[in-house]
């Protein structure tokens, strides 16, 4: 059995960690015979779904609606934007034949869909009635990227991706705020991932954008994962689409249009990753395929019927008022086998039921996150699920948000910035805005980026750049990534 | 206005009716340039999120769990089963170059995933308790097909994908009533689309199953659609694919399989054009989008108030209750304007506030499967639209059906069975079960097919063949097909 466990600490080896959660957890599987292409095996699927919902329910919430685009979209599609198709044309796959016949025309697998969905909004929008159009869709993406890791960096992964156009630039600016605000609500109110909300530098955003923003939280070797971003496009696209309106005056304008882009398959990671501890996954009751789960403890075959009647109307009572329960009855294995499995799968709560349970009106449970065990009244089970669904995610934010704290730090010096990024902290330091000095301090580093500004942050004189001394037009975050 | 409504009737010119009702309606755009792919607009994906809820929940039920396999099946999967791979590599899109370089080998875009899942299933199925194994996914998938038509035969469609494995043949053949039931009750039950469950003669099968079971509806035109099938694939991908297991008595045994694909876009089809009628859609509260439609009438300002002050507390009200409510208090358009494009779209249930229904406690209700318009008491609106609820999918099913029954003739002769196939009439009749015969009927009647006999039936002596007076063997159901 316990080769089936994780063989290394989270802290002293997290790479190695967090890919032994990965497979023994039962999330994905490797061994498919394609490279960079995963298998989502159902622990995986369940999570992510419930992730794909509370986006939707958000997106819907403000106004988007859903649509599906195609797959595949044509080459001369691509060319219309020069940047973008300089950014995405050297990852993307192509296919060129069907049957045994050649294609008239290569079609790109969507590595992203602005030119996809673009192309149809030269259609669909004409008057200022129009608008604004809010459009999302939940689909896998596909870019031939090398050094994959599993749902981190993928050939084959999976988002969300939200395109609204707008009469106004103003219009645009406030949706990238309300997509701040969604992932506010969903990657830290429903799943506990603290992040940092960026504007990223001019030579890091989006190939096509005017400007990009996103969410980078902070993984547990000190490295940052971007793990949303929204562009604003300008009017780009809308000219290179000829995105056109009449407005009230009867005057032909191009669009505003913003794109936004909840990376569903990062932020699961950055929930293993962050939430994990030695033993495996610890998952919050929001996305837990199983909330509770039920252990029936009998070692005497004249305890089993009273054991496993109890637990089963435990099971029932618990499913009723609507919660995620499995009784796990199989005799194939043994309690301490199970106790160990899904500890490994993260599910929150344990029901622990043996013969002194079955005889008194206790239960024994078991909180995976604290690793807590208590007896309660059964009189009070309701009550203490629902007192533990609050506390395991207050919990989990709490030491996220700590976590993330504490391996952020200023510096004010160049050695102070290598010191810190060598360590694995999260840099804030005063920049001087130059293109030239972070690639300095990139290369010198080891990889350290400067990943942008805060986004409600205002330019001014704010000392001596960090790493150049320069005059420091800027407070920035700095870090290495994935 | 008129000009955006339906401009023929369903029964004079079915084909031009559905092409209309697609885009008229909001469906699907067209105007793609892709041929053959389409983009899935708003209406259409609630419409169709809502059928693959209503899957997912069943096969959840019934022990399947959701999984999610790579896009991409190298050739080599493919080459291994012989039957398969003659089957569908002729309509296979292949993957081949990854921006400028060429692939290795080349890649398919699944048409149907059993090369990708079973060889997966060869890792994970070792033992008897690693059985029955059943596994599902939610996709597209894509087939070089021509004669494209939306929602009907597309180069790219959704469905849905079960995979099980079992350790002996009688569970797979369970397996088989058991996706029947779960077509009933989805099909049937929430979207009220009736249709024959048949077994397909042997040249009709699936590419690599030993039996096909096939769900086929009636649709307007008279010709049948095929909505779901379930294969009996028996050991030959278990062989082709070494999947093996050892039984309680240690034997090393390869598993019996079965494949079940509800064809969500095909079923989606179904409901279009079934239910149906020449003002456009009409929606069962199941899948519509949007289940009571509010609209305010007011043509004098001092109503105004009054009007949707009203309006707004029985839409709250209703929401309150869980329906999918809208008020369109959109003063862009006319109450006229609004009543059209509600009734195009489908929507069952419209509640129309005027200033009599403001200044008494009574409401202007409008059915959309009947057309019957009348007043309630406000303090009814609940149970009335409970009602509702269920008299417009009861309608459905007793149209649906009826429309069914009464285009089904039995044939004795081929005189009879020429007849019927051109005046659109499914047809049943007895059949020496021979393949030549078959072939020799579809030839004569433009097109005729031996769809298969029901499910239950045994062989027996049943006179002589309807089409070439031999012995017959078997009633099977004859029909033009899509």
């Amino acid at each position: 059995m316990s080769s089936l466990g994780i063989t290394v600490k989270k802290s002293e080896d997290f790479s190695e960690w967090y890919s032994q959660v990965l497979v023994k957890a039962g999330l994905v599987d490797l061994r498919y015979n394609v490279q960079g292409f995963v298998v989502h095996r159902p622990w995986l699927m369940r999570i992510i779904r419930a992730i794909y919902r509370f986006f939707e329910e958000e997106l819907e919430k403000t106004g988007h609606e859903p649509v599906l685009f195609p797959l595949v979209i044509p080459e001369e599609n691509f060319e219309r934007e020069k940047e973008h198709v300089q950014g995405f044309k050297p990852e993307v796959f192509w296919v060129t034949e069907a049957g045994d016949e050649k294609l008239e025309r290569r079609l790109a697998l969507r590595p992203t869909s602005e030119t996809a969905f673009y192309y149809m909004y030269s259609f669909w929008i004409q008057s200022w009635r129009d608008l604004p159009l809010k459009l999302y869709q939940s689909v896998s993406v596909y870019r031939n990227e090398s050094n994959t890791r599993p749902l981190i960096r993928g050939r084959e992964f999976l988002w969300i991706e939200a395109h609204c156009a707008f009469s106004t630039h103003e219009e645009a600016l406030r949706q990238v705020e309300e997509d701040m605000e969604n992932s506010r609500k969903v990657i830290w109110e429903k799943l506990g991932i603290p992040f940092l909300f960026l504007r990223r530098p001019p030579w890091d955003k989006f190939a096509g954008a005017e400007d990009t923003y996103a969410a980078d939280t902070l993984m547990p070797d000190g490295r940052v994962l971007q793990i949303s971003s929204t562009h604003d496009l300008g009017q780009r696209f809308a000219k290179a689409f000829d995105v056109t309106f009449l407005d009230r005056e009867g005057t032909r304008r191009h669009v505003w249009q913003t794109c936004y882009g909840p990376g569903v398959w990062r932020i699961t990671a950055a929930l293993i990753a962050i939430h994990g501890d030695d033993k495996g996954l610890v998952l919050p009751f929001s996305v837990a395929p199983i909330q509770v789960v039920i252990v029936p403890i009998y070692y005497r075959e004249e305890d089993k019927k009273s054991v496993l009647e109890k637990a089963h109307s435990i099971e029932e009572m618990l499913k009723q008022k609507g919660y995620r329960v499995f009784l796990d009855d199989r005799e194939e294995y043994t309690p301490g086998w199970k106790f160990n499995d899904w500890e490994l799968k993260g599910v929150p709560v344990r029901i622990e039921i043996g013969r002194r349970e079955a005889e008194s009106k206790t239960l024994t449970i078991y909180r995976r996150d604290t690793g807590e065990k208590k007896q309660i009244e059964e009189a009070k089970l309701l009550e203490t699920i629902q007192e533990l669904e609050k506390s395991i995610l207050e919990n989990l934010k709490t030491k996220a948000r700590r976590f993330m704290e504490s391996r952020t730090v200023e510096a004010r010096t160049p050695e102070e910035v290598v010191k810190a990024l060598k360590e694995g902290y999260l840099v804030k330091m005063p920049f001087c805005g130059r293109e030239e000095c972070a690639m300095d301090l990139k290369e010198k580093t080891d990889g350290g980026k400067v990943r942008g500004t805060e986004i409600s942050f205002k330019e001014g004189d704010y000392g001596k750049c960090a790493w150049c001394g320069a005059p420091a037009r800027q407070i920035v975050y700095v870090a290495k990534s994935y």
